[in-house]
C-alpha cells in the first residue's frame, strides 16, 4: 500500500462575503492550494476530487461536489461529495487518502465550502440543527448550542470545570487568530471580555461559541509514486482515524466525552505508531469552548477531567508544550461548516512548511487535525509528519 | 493493491411505505444483505460504511450516514455519507472498493436509502430539482423531467429516434420488473399503453418516466485477504470508473449523450480489461426512457444514434444478447434516489449468484452497473465478474 502525502493546501478568508458565491470562494481556495505546491501543480494533473459541504441554505444540495470542481476547471474528473456535517471536509481529506492508497489515483483534491452569512438567524438555527438528530433533537427544539451546553454542564458537574476555564479557550484562540490574516474574528479578547459576554445557552456565552462563516479550503494528497514531482520536503499522512456514534446526544451513555473522537484518535495514533507526546501542535474542533476541552481528553492530551486545568496551565497556548488551534480555531478563525476540516489541514500544512507567520510553531515535525460532525456522530483525525526533518 | 470482492447485497422492497421510516427501510436492506452472504457475516465484522442519500425531504440532512448505521448496530464504525444526487449509492459502492483497495478496511458496507412517497408533488419537484443546477436550472423553473425531455428531443432530432422506441424501453423494463418481487411497478405494460400515456414533459409521457419511491439497498465489499471467509464463489469487482461533468445540462456542448457516463465506462472497461462484448447483462440508469437509450451509446453497447434500433431489435430484452435492466430498472423496479446505485448492485449479485428467479440470465459471468447523478453531473460504472466461472 502506497503512502499518502500532503503537498499543498490553501483557503479563502473566513468571514461574511456578500459579494462571493460558494463557487467563487471554492475557486479562491483552489487557486491558493495549487499555488502552495512547492514545485507547482496543474489542475489537469488532478485525478479525483472529494468535496465536503453540509449544503447550508440548500443552494446546491445535490451534486454540490461537481458543481464546484467543474467551476475550477476539473473537467470530467471524478468528484464525490462527502458529508458528515461539520466534519464534511475532514472526511473528504480521509477519502483522498484512501483514494491514493487504493492505487486508483495519484493526485487527489480534497476540499470543502459553506456559505452561511446571508441567512436569517432562524434559518441558521434550522441548518445547524440538521447536524443534530432530526426527529428527537431538532424537531423538539434543541439548538446546536443547546446540545453543547448540556455537555458543558455535565463536564462542569462531574469534573468541577469552570466557566473561567471555558473562557480561557476563547482567550487563547483569539490570541492565535489575531496572528492569522485569514481569521474571521482576528482580534484578541481579554479574560474579562470572554467572561462577561451575553449567554447563548447556559452555561455557554457568546465567547464560548464559534461564529457562522463563509469560506472554502482545499488540500492536495498525492501518492509516493509522484510526490517528488511536487515537493522536496514531503509531509506524510502518517495516521488517519475515524469513528461514528449515535447522532443524537440523548442516545449516548455519557455527555462528558465524544467517543467517536476517541476512536478516531486511537486509530490514527495506532496507524502512525505515535502518541500525543510526539505531536508539536494540533488543530482541534472547538465549535464551542467545551468542545476543545473534550478534545484534549478524547485525544489523550490529558487525563479525563483535566482539560480545564490543561488550558489554564498554558500548555496549549502558542508558546506552550502542545500549541492547540494555532490558527485561531473555529472560535476565532471561523467555522464555514463544510470547509472546516480541510481548513485545519491548511494550518497543518502552513505550520509544517514553516509558513505560519507570526503564529509559527518552532520547527514542528508532527501535527494533528481533529474534526467533529454534529455533537459527535462522526469524527476524523489526521496526523501529518514532515519526512525530511524525521530522517535528518 | 488488493482486489475487492462483492460477497453480499440486499434491499428492501421499493414502493410507497407509509408505515416505514428511512431507518427501518435501511435495516431491512441491511438484514437482507448480511443474510445474503454465502458463509454468513456478523455486523461486528464490518470495518467501515459508506451511505448514499440525497436526503429528500430533509429528514436527516446532516450525518444521515451514521444515523442509519448506528441504527443497525454498527457501533462506532466509521461511516461517511456520500452524495452525488441519484448516483449517491453507486458512489458509495465505489468508495467501499477504494477503502478495501487502500488496505484501510477489509469488510465495508455500502448502502443507500430514500423516502419520497410522503411528499406533495410540489415538494417532490423541489427535491428532484436539487439534482439539477440550482441557480440557472431549478430556480428558473426547469423540472427534472424537463431536462431529460430536452435530451430526448435532441436525440430524436439528430438520430430520428422515435417515441415508439422510447416506449419500448418501458415495455421491456416492465416485462422484467413483473418478474421481480421487489419491484414497485411490478406489472407488464403493452406497447399501446406505453404509447398512449399522458405527457409529462414533451416528448416524454408517464411511461417514459420512473416513479418516486421509498427504499433502501446495501452491498458488502471485502478484500481478498478475507473473501474466503465469506464465500466459495467470489465475485470480483473487476472494474470501477467514474466521471463528472457540468451539473447544468445547459452548460454542456451536446444534449445527445452523457460524457460522464462515457468516461466512467471507459475507465471501468480499461481497469477490467474488458469490452461490452464480454458482458452478460447490465443494469443501467433509466430514470427516463431516453436515459436508457443514451446509456446504450455511452456504455458502447452500440454506436452513437443506434440505441433506438438496439432496443427495437430485442437485443437488450431478457432473452436478448445483452439483457439490460433485468431487475425492471428504475422504471419498473423503482427509483428511491439514494438507494438506486446500491440496488443495481443487488441485481448484479443476484444474477451472478444464480438467484434472480424468473428473470435469471443463463449462467452469467460478468455484469455491469451504471448509475447517473442528475442529468449527468456525475456517473459511476462497476463491472462484476464471477471468479469461479472464469477459471473453470
Amino acid at each position: 500500500m502506497t503512502d499518502a502525502f500532503l503537498v499543498g493546501a490553501g483557503q479563502s478568508g473566513y468571514g461574511a462575503f456578500p459579494e462571493e458565491s460558494y463557487r467563487s470562494l471554492f475557486r479562491t481556495a483552489f487557486d491558493a492550494t495549487t499555488e502552495s505546491v512547492p514545485k507547482g501543480l496543474m489542475a489537469s494533473e488532478i485525478d479525483e476530487a472529494f468535496v465536503g459541504t453540509l449544503g447550508v441554505g440548500g443552494r446546491q444540495l445535490g451534486l454540490s461536489g461537481p458543481a464546484v470542481t467543474e467551476h475550477v476547471g476539473l473537467d470530467g474528473v471524478p468528484c464525490t461529495r462527502v458529508e458528515n456535517a461539520c466534519a464534511a471536509s475532514g472526511f473528504a481529506v480521509r477519502q483522498a487518502v484512501q483514494a491514493v492508497k487504493s492505487g486508483m489515483a495519484d493526485v487527489v483534491l480534497a476540499g470543502g465550502f459553506e456559505v452561511m452569512s446571508d441567512m436569517s438567524s432562524d434559518a441558521t438555527k434550522y441548518w445547524l440543527g440538521v447536524s443534530g438528530e432530526t426527529e428527537w433533537e431538532r424537531l423538539s427544539g434543541t439548538t446546536f448550542a443547546g446540545v453543547y451546553a448540556q455537555m458543558a454542564s455535565a463536564h462542569m458537574e462531574r469534573y468541577d470545570t469552570t466557566r473561567k476555564q471555558l473562557s480561557r479557550v476563547a482567550v487563547k484562540n483569539h490570541a492565535n487568530g489575531a496572528k492569522n490574516p485569514h481569521a474571521q474574528l482576528g482580534f484578541e479578547c481579554s479574560l474579562d471580555e470572554a467572561q462577561s459576554a451575553p449567554t447563548v445557552a447556559e452555561p455557554l456565552n457568546l465567547y464560548h461559541c464559534c461564529p457562522t462563516s463563509d469560506g472554502a479550503a482545499c488540500a492536495l494528497i498525492v501518492s509516493e509514486d509522484v510526490v517528488d514531482e511536487y515537493t522536496d520536503d514531503p509531509i506524510r499522512v502518517a495516521g488517519v482515524g475515524a469513528g461514528s456514534d449515535s447522532v443524537g446526544l440523548f442516545q449516548r451513555d455519557s455527555y462528558v466525552g465524544v467517543p467517536a473522537s476517541e476512536r478516531a484518535a486511537e486509530a490514527a495514533y495506532d496507524m502512525a505508531g505515535l502518541t500525543p507526546e510526539d505531536l508539536d501542535f494540533a488543530e482541534v474542533h472547538d465549535c464551542f469552548a467545551i468542545a476543545e476541552l473534550l478534545a484534549y481528553e478524547d485525544l489523550h492530551f490529558c487525563e479525563k477531567g483535566e482539560a480545564g486545568a490543561l488550558v489554564e496551565s498554558g500548555a496549549t497556548a502558542l508558546d506552550g508544550d502542545l500549541p492547540v488551534n494555532t490558527s485561531g480555531g473555529l472560535k476565532s478563525k471561523g467555522h464555514p461548516i463544510g470547509a472546516t476540516g480541510a481548513g485545519q489541514v491548511v494550518e497543518a500544512f502552513k505550520q509544517l512548511s514553516g509558513e505560519a507567520g507570526e503564529r509559527q510553531v518552532e520547527n514542528p515535525v508532527r501535527g494533528l487535525t481533529h474534526n467533529v460532525g454534529g455533537s459527535g456522530g462522526a469524527a476524523v483525525v489526521h496526523i501529518f509528519e514532515k519526512e525530511t526533518a524525521v530522517s535528518a
